[in-house]
């Protein structure tokens, strides 16, 4: 039973390893019998020589379904973007055009070494469905917004009820997230309602904080808060949050997060193509220990859920803005997307050990981008992008294999996504 | 005779291209005969159907054979960098080594659509000859060092004189290139010199420009000049002329480039990994018309020769860094890959055109990444990275085809780049 891989390269030492009941049953440096010490014949043996052997990627701030919207209206100032392309777009998306979004966005995150994703938009049963076919971890939150108007209160409030009812229903490696928008579109006494009912169900929260310079304006001028310390306030702050952008912050904000134990979702690709102005500043979150995770934002945005185009982009960028050549070096930004998220989602540890979830990729470093190969992690970083991917596998389940999806027909989760996509820009 | 493209996209019509003589030769609406208009039988019948034609893309400053360095000694100071891992191991560089090298990067160029590179490094012989070998262009100049000594200087006039003595021997489609190394490394009466010795052979010049902050106030302090100012001193600004970095500029040193038409080849990534301060900045070389093409300067600083991954930098950073998320369109960045570096280096328009050189790409945006294609440029430089080039073509011959290389064997070209960087990091 189970599933043997033979003869990868983990780190330094050939190893063969067997996956059994989603887990990492053992890793042994001897190719072990064919029964992988598992009991029984393996369900299946994979062939791991020339292939590493690492943790699968999570990508910690997402909105799966606007993968329709990659490349519809970029170079275009924010306020542009969002009024006259994404939001009429977004206007006419059905639970079906969320389906056929989120099982693209999916796709291209299993061709790239990615398994789970904590995810922000609507309809997350729809978004659930595909994370079920196609076999990976999510975290979803339908966005609450309110913008302080009682109907709207009234309409979220009941679906986020209904989510929480439902929750279940939303698959094994699916977990309900509840998720306040953002505090320009959540009232305080709402963002109070959402986290007590997160509290008092066990969830855990996400929320957009601080993206723009306008956006910390605001909450000063009305609330005397700038907005780190509105969340906290509220009751928000706590080690159940992910906070994602965190661009326009002072270092008190910071400590804030660090002292609840809150987890920053950092997406460098987004926050530089939107123009939010500013930019994470590493050093002032890292002084004071804040969890760093990395994320893409929807790929509207970005326009590509590959992390590793993110590593390459918060390692140097942030060498870039502190003037620092050895700021963010290769192996701490691998974990920002490996251990960090891991423990941040409580998905252990995202390390490659006997008992960690077999969340797990094989890569092909073999090829001329990443060759003569003098240090593992600096070509993940700096050298590979996700084409590096040769295997895929998440809670034991192969997902790709040889760059062939195994859970779903490619071609046909292209054709509907390019159908949604027609639907909803030509309205 | 020649090539025949059936019924490829260019742009949004579906069209069938003739290749002969290493040009264009014909682009048609309708597939034509299986002679391809070409008057007999075509060597070869390409299948185009869903894939795009596009101009190959074109590199305007590399140091190609340290692809044998890359990921060899990342995150660290400039200084600890050159003194403690490069220059030791470029010390131990022999002809053999620069050959192995060039033919690694090379590869990786041709993977990802490149099939020009300007460059300056030693041994020029020896990365011509892995230049003919491989199929593509290059302009190519053994980097000139005279540090004020006059030993040096004889030994590097020597060079120089001997290269230029048999820049006939070089290739079809490589040609000789003078490049003193920087204003900090050659004296102001060699930079005369050289600049005077390849006008009068017609040929083109290359250097560093304004790399880092230390440069420019070591010249000011030296000469009482600015280093734009330095080079226009001693003759050496043209329009024969590229200088790569201008990261620490005056708007009047990007004018004095712009008069005198000389090319700045613009490095993002190594500029933001090595940390050299600050950015080109990219309004004010273009408020008076300085023409700008990309390069990667050598992957030990960056470290991938994918200019996909180049662009997508290029036009993320200084979004970024202008706070206007409508600088550099991905149209326009497009132009600093294909156009831009074509009309620079005397190689056409970097279009596709009957008479236009046959340097072509056919590309792969089929997959989900590239998902729904809203827009072609947009997928190609903020989605898409090389892997999508499915066909490389320089000067009429197929370079590799559905990723295949097909003018050598692959797999040695990585075994003697192993076996070199080997040799070279262990001393």
């Amino acid at each position: 039973m189970g599933i043997v891989i033979r003869d990868c390269t983990l780190d330094d030492r050939v190893v063969t390893v067997t996956l059994s009941g989603g887990h990492i049953a053992s890793i042994e440096a001897a190719a072990p019998d064919a029964d992988g010490g598992a009991g029984a014949g393996p369900d299946r043996v994979i062939d791991g020589r020339g292939l590493h052997l690492l943790p699968a990627l999570r990508n910690g701030h997402t909105h799966v379904a606007m993968a329709l919207l990659r490349g519809y209206g970029d170079d275009l100032p924010l306020h542009t973007w969002l009024h006259d392309r994404i939001w009429p777009a977004e206007a006419r998306l059905t639970g079906d055009h969320i389906h056929a979004g989120a099982r693209l966005g999916i796709l291209e995150m299993i061709r790239s070494g990615t398994v789970f994703f904590n995810e922000m938009y609507w309809h997350v049963d729809r978004i659930a469905e595909a994370a079920r076919e196609l076999g990976v971890r999510a975290h979803l939150g339908s966005a609450f917004f309110d913008m302080g108007d009682p109907e709207r209160e009234r309409l979220w409030r009941g679906n986020v009820e209904r989510d929480v009812e439902r929750r279940d229903e939303l698959g094994d490696l699916v977990e309900l997230v509840l998720a306040p928008h953002a505090i320009y579109t959540v009232s305080p006494h709402n963002l109070r309602w959402i986290s007590e009912l997160a509290r008092a169900h066990g969830l855990r929260l996400h929320t957009h904080l601080s993206e723009t310079e306008k956006e910390v304006r605001d909450c000063v001028d009305a609330h005397g808060l700038r907005p780190t310390a509105h969340l906290d306030a509220h009751g928000v702050l706590g080690p159940d949050l992910t906070v994602a952008h965190c661009v326009w912050m002072e270092p008190g904000e910071f400590e804030m997060l660090a002292r609840h134990g809150t987890t920053v979702a950092h997406n460098p690709c987004a926050n530089l193509k939107l123009c939010t102005g500013g930019f994470l500043d590493w050093r002032m979150a890292k002084a004071v220990g804040t969890r760093i995770v990395l994320g893409t934002d929807g790929v509207a945005s970005n326009n590509s859920f590959d992390l590793f185009d993110e590593l390459k982009f918060a390692a140097l960028v942030h060498k870039h803005r502190a003037d620092d050549a050895t700021l963010l070096p290769a192996r701490e930004a691998w974990s920002l997307v490996t251990s960090e998220p891991s423990r941040a989602f409580g998905l252990g540890a995202g390390t490659v050990e006997v008992g960690e979830p077999a969340d797990l990729i094989l890569v092909d470093l073999s090829g001329p981008e990443t060759c003569p190969g003098h240090d593992l992690h600096s070509d993940l970083v700096y050298a590979a992008n996700g084409s590096v991917v040769h295997t895929t596998i998440c809670a034991g389940r192969v997902l790709m294999h040889d760059r062939t999806l195994e859970v779903a027909d490619e071609a046909e989760i292209l054709h509907g996504a390019r159908e949604a996509a027609r639907a909803i820009v030509s309205g």
